[in-house]
């Protein structure tokens, strides 16, 4: 009874999170009741009841089954069940036509042929990418009708009546589904795309600044919660392939309001953007891997660029900032985005990186190289003593954290540890490398990421055009 | 019409080649086929008509609907089915035992309250993440079962009778189902996945080895195909969240064959190491970034490390191979699979990067620093010529291939460009950065890789732990 006790309690907490994290799907829940309440009056009010009699059973079974969370959810599962339905019963009366007069036994074999055949072809067509996207649910309904009447039909004989009947009581179901879902409170498969896109945008730009201000800081800090936080940013943007297409599909069945002009939302577009943006998460990852990488350029190092990788930094992701509010406000972003500040933030990390040339250098052989410093004087030896702190202390702090990981795992993975010992050899080896190397590839990643946004601003732009978005006015900015 | 010949056309295609693609499919479509042929049979042959009547229609309806490509989907859908039913009968049951002494409008009042509340709960409950995982439609199934016969309880009064007959065609459609997918020709998920699993790295060590050598070869070249192979590794890997986790899902549900011992499978531990490898993936793809990069270190400088590099990369991707290969044949993978070799070219690539200290600097002042090579003869002014060719080549190149995509775009987007003259000024900007940069990018995501390859190896490890692998012996090796 009491991992009876936890169970229900940790059930009662998760369904609370639920309902806290977005209210609307109490709301949705409240809606299935009452829709189910109304459908079950055709069963429970005398009048209603002799209208339609045993076949309200079929308006109930549409309710559970077509009413869905959003608008274009249940759009498309109600219309694939209307027409699929449609198509079947032509397809089967067509059939039933064919068969009516010959034998019994012919008739037998010839409904086992078909329902055979169109059984295998329907099936098959569910795995052609196109139709599974979008009529899966209409080709199983389409299926599931056939059969029923077709195999009914050889028994009862008012097949027409019948199904007649369960077209009206099902088109009564899905009436009631379309009433709740898109006039009553609707939640739109579009809005949720648009905001999403909007929150990934926003995500990326406070995650960048997050990560680079890290990467800077004079102490390595082991909180894990900033990291958490850095990383959300990131991870919902490289795991939303799936949430981008389910939604845009939906969406593409959403009747489009507040448009004068009848065209197609370019759904797709978001979608396209979607995939830009993940691309850029890469980049984006790669750039916080350095942050957990093994091989790290010392701090005292690393602050000397301080200044300007923050000012690029800074600069994307008020870039991204400014491409997430003018989705949001549905304009087009402004036509200087990449503005002067990026370029003048780039030239200084381009001379900040120029003026310290020593630091590819490999510190064994420091010494003999003092003498590459730019102005080449025996005098700056001490100095630069100073900005390449010795490489040990490093390797010593990472030796530690390693052999903290190795003890928290089991002894089993301990004895495998020794099973390979060249493993922490290659690690060592690594650190050999010029310090400078896990810094380079910070800054390059740094630089390459303003690369990519452009293809991102690129899109961003396509999107304005294709949604006419409305033209860019230089108030929106103070707001 | 002509419109509909090439429509038709088209779906033809795309049929053969689904088909062709995963013959599986095929076998499945027939399955469908002779399920349904035979649950017919309950209509169409007599005796058994006479045993199940009208309720056959139940059998159809599951069969339609439960039958899925994998065992598991099917087991998760059936078993679902079963109990969600079940669950429904007994609470309808409970609530009309309640309601049955009341007067009629009470009773109607009493059904129709607690419809709501069920429709309420049920919908709400779907929303907590467990249970839309691993219950959706049994939940689905529960509400309208208890909707069903609550609500007809109100009219019919056998609805005890009616309920049994329901739940004894369901079961025999669950049956067939799962007689069709589980012991005719199955497909198991959990084989999917692990197989599923082995094509990801196989395509990761395919991509990484190609990548790296089109990084170093001597001419650019123009091959989409080439790029889009190599590409194509990521992507299975990259996209792969959904997959993974649906298939485990499903795989949760299979039997397990071929264990003596009766313990659950690690399916878990394959979404574990299908997230690593995202991980893995995403240094991957930043590595990839390196060849689609604006910013080029000159090929001739990159030939300098394209030894060590191929070798490194050779490694990482023969261990990769290896582990693809332990997972295949379910064994432990061989204990130095981090070879010596993978060690002996870090350290080539760690002498290569040291051996080329000037690379760092930028060009523009490449005669100011040329006493910076290490023996600092003035006589080696020459060959630092050769190593360091003009950045001027690579700026044209690459406004060149700039001009070329502005060209394709449309006229309109070209004007736009020309509103942002800010943008090419910073593609230049970055190009004054020390043209070695991008190349110390590449190889620190090389070695970035490398350190992250130890993760894989480890959930590798745990995985063939946890699934009980059979222990590693070195015959395999040459098989």
């Amino acid at each position: 009874t009491k991992k009876f006790t936890t169970l229900s309690i940790s059930l009662w907490q998760n369904a609370l999170k639920v309902g806290r994290e977005d209210t609307r799907r109490v709301v949705h829940a409240v809606k299935v009741g009452v829709a189910l309440t109304s459908v079950s009056f055709l069963y429970l009010l005398e009048p209603l009841f002799e209208g339609v009699g045993e076949n309200a059973m079929w308006a109930v079974i549409t309710v559970v089954v077509v009413l869905e969370f959003t608008a274009g959810a249940t759009l498309c599962k109600g219309l694939n069940r209307g027409f699929g339905t449609l198509c079947a019963a032509s397809l089967a009366f067509l059939i039933e036509f064919m068969a009516e007069k010959s034998g019994r036994i012919f008739r037998a074999v010839f409904i086992g042929i078909s329902v055979f055949l169109i059984g295998f072809l329907a099936t098959y067509l569910r795995f052609i990418p196109y139709i599974k996207k979008n009529y899966d649910y209409g080709v199983v309904i389409f299926l599931l009708t056939f059969n029923l009447i077709t195999v009914s039909s050889f028994r009862i004989h008012n097949v027409l009546h019948l199904a007649r009947d369960r077209l009206y009581t099902i088109a009564i179901g899905c009436g009631l589904c379309l009433l709740m879902s898109l006039l009553i409170l609707p939640n739109w498969s579009g809005e949720d795309l648009h905001r999403f896109t909007v929150y990934k945008l926003e995500g990326l730009a406070r995650s960048i600044e997050a990560c680079v201000s890290e990467y800077f800081q004079e102490e390595a800090k082991d909180n894990k919660i900033i990291e958490e936080n850095s990383f959300k940013g990131y991870r919902a943007v490289l795991d939303s392939k799936s949430t981008d297409e389910t939604l845009a599909t939906f969406a593409s069945w959403e009747p489009r309001r507040h448009s004068r002009h009848c065209y197609r939302y370019p759904w797709q577009q978001y979608v396209k953007l979607g995939a830009v943006l993940r691309h850029f998460g890469y980049t984006a990852v790669a750039l916080h891997g350095c942050l957990e990488s093994e091989i790290q350029t010392p701090r005292s190092v690393r602050s000397l660029f301080r200044h300007p990788c923050m000012q690029v930094a800074g600069e994307v992701s008020k870039v991204l900032a400014e491409l997430a509010s003018s989705i949001r406000n549905r304009r087009h972003c402004s036509p200087d985005v990449l503005s002067k500040h990026l370029h003048e933030a780039l030239q200084d990390l381009n001379s900040a990186i120029k003026s310290q040339p020593r630091l590819f250098l490999g510190s064994n052989n420091a010494s003999a190289n003092t003498n590459m410093l730019v102005d080449c004087r025996p005098d700056k030896f001490a100095s630069s003593e100073v900005a390449l702190p010795s490489v040990k202390t490093d390797i010593s702090s990472i030796l530690e954290r390693r052999s903290k990981r190795v003890a928290d795992k089991s002894t089993e993975s301990a004895e495998r540890k020794v099973l390979r010992p060249t493993l922490s050899q290659i690690m060592i080896t690594s650190l050999e490398f010029s310090e400078a190397l896990p810094f380079a590839a910070f800054a390059s990643l740094l630089v390459e990421m303003v690369a990519r946004l452009e293809l991102v601003i690129e899109e961003v732009e396509e999107l304005g055009r294709a949604a006419n978005f409305k033209e860019f006015s230089g108030e929106d900015d103070i707001a």
